[in-house]
């Protein structure tokens, strides 16, 4: 690399966590990163807007150069499938020659990251990519979890209770299983896997306690009791929330 | 309540959350709140400052009235003693009466919380006594685990991993139990618990896979391989980290 950019002192690629959607709930660093970006890069589905880029409208100033990564598949392929894969890995590889040939000219990038950049984020694929060869730093925010359990207006974890956080793509049956051996319990990636979800909590004998967030800390929040709402799927961005019930003096 | 106060407003109770521990980490919004703030109350033992109240020192206005909360044991009474669990529901309850008064007066109070008051934070005891009856509000913020993983410089989920989060407090045989069925495992309140925790983690066989994370984003953070580390205790500001080895294209 050093070869590439002789002497030159290379750019950072800054994952920059937004939090769960709110602006108000980024963090100061965040805030003042993205104001101050020179380039901003945030990944979208082709044609949309991206809802990171959504989460920072306004903040942006008029010079701000902006790097869209569009994802190569409009409908969801199953993940078992090896084009997915090799789709998937060949996008990250591009995304990564575009950040890291803008780092390598000496210029800072802030990328956009949904949530914790760390907890499940897509940033991560590009992160173990580009950071063998140029300065990447990476700053936590609040998870979209930590919104939910507080839209329900309850706390989440007591005492010693243990907190499992499953995904709803898993099978039914690993599912039920960490549901049950879990005080409380956090399921993201519900979407789509919102009736395997349902089934699932019922077989850990926690569905009559599940709470369902759509949305936390976006305009369109929503918050019911699972058990009191019918849909098969929900939104993107939706969260189960079963609270623990550890000790409390 | 409203026949004490007559019809004057009640003010609200602010439980914000700080974040690890970093002033930067903070939320915008609990930034303006703590700069804003007239009461501001936080947990502290008895003769010391209190990490949340240093972690704000500098932002306060100068007309701000402090409201110290002082725990009411020095030393570590374990918590199945009786007397314990009485000496720390009276001083809630204290704590709690200080606060609505304050309310009750049409007083907003901002009161500090380490990470997310809702995940396992001393707030919530107060959260819960206060909530019948005076306007209470909860300000989310990133926890110490995502500054602990984000330390480690790795993501810590990937894919369909399931993220286990549990206690050094917990018996030696319930962490372990649980420790080996998570793909990833943060372990909190390590402090005196850090042997017993090293233990659980052999017998789960993840020892060679963790972090030591101690002060997260604090200015004297350190972070090692657990394995790399002799010490039979840790700083009550520390987590242990397992990072999950999930799909990643
Ligand atoms: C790929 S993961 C990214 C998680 C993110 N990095 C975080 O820290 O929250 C996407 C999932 O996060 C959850 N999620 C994130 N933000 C959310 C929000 N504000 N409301 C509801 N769910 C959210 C949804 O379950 C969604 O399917
Ligand atoms: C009573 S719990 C409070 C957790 C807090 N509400 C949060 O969201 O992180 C205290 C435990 O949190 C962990 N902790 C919190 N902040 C930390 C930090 N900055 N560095 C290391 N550990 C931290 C430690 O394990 C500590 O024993």
């Amino acid at each position: 690399m050093s070869a590439k950019t002789g002497t030159r002192v290379q750019g950072t690629v800054w994952g920059v966590g937004l939090g769960p959607g709110d602006p108000d709930l980024m963090s100061v660093r965040a805030d003042r990163l993205i104001r101050g970006a020179r380039h901003l890069a945030y990944f979208r589905k082709a044609g949309r807007m991206g809802r990171a880029r959504q989460i920072v409208d306004g903040m942006l100033p008029d010079t701000v150069s902006e790097v869209p990564m569009d994802y190569p598949m409009t409908t969801e392929i199953p993940f078992s499938d090896p084009r997915y894969v090799a789709a998937l890995s060949g996008f990250y590889a591009d995304c990564t020659t575009r950040l890291r040939r803008l780092a390598e000219a000496g210029e800072d990038v802030v990328v956009l990251c949904e949530g914790d950049p760390f907890f499940y984020g897509s940033f991560m694929h590009l992160y173990t990519r580009l950071k063998p060869v140029v300065p990447v730093r990476v700053v936590p925010a609040i998870t979209g979890m930590s919104a939910a359990w507080t839209a329900t207006g309850l706390p989440v974890t007591w005492g010693d209770d243990v907190l499992s956080v499953v995904m709803g793509t898993l099978p039914e049956e690993a599912l039920s299983t960490h549901m049950a051996q879990a005080d409380a319990l956090v399921v993201m990636k519900v979407g789509q896997n919102l009736g395997k979800v349902r089934r699932a909590l019922q077989a850990a004998g926690k569905y009559d306690a599940a709470w369902l967030v759509e949305y936390a800390s976006m305009p369109q929040q929503t918050v019911q009791r699972l058990c009191e709402t019918e849909a098969e799927t929900a939104p993107y961005f939706s969260i189960v929330v079963v609270h623990g019930q550890g000790r409390r003096p």
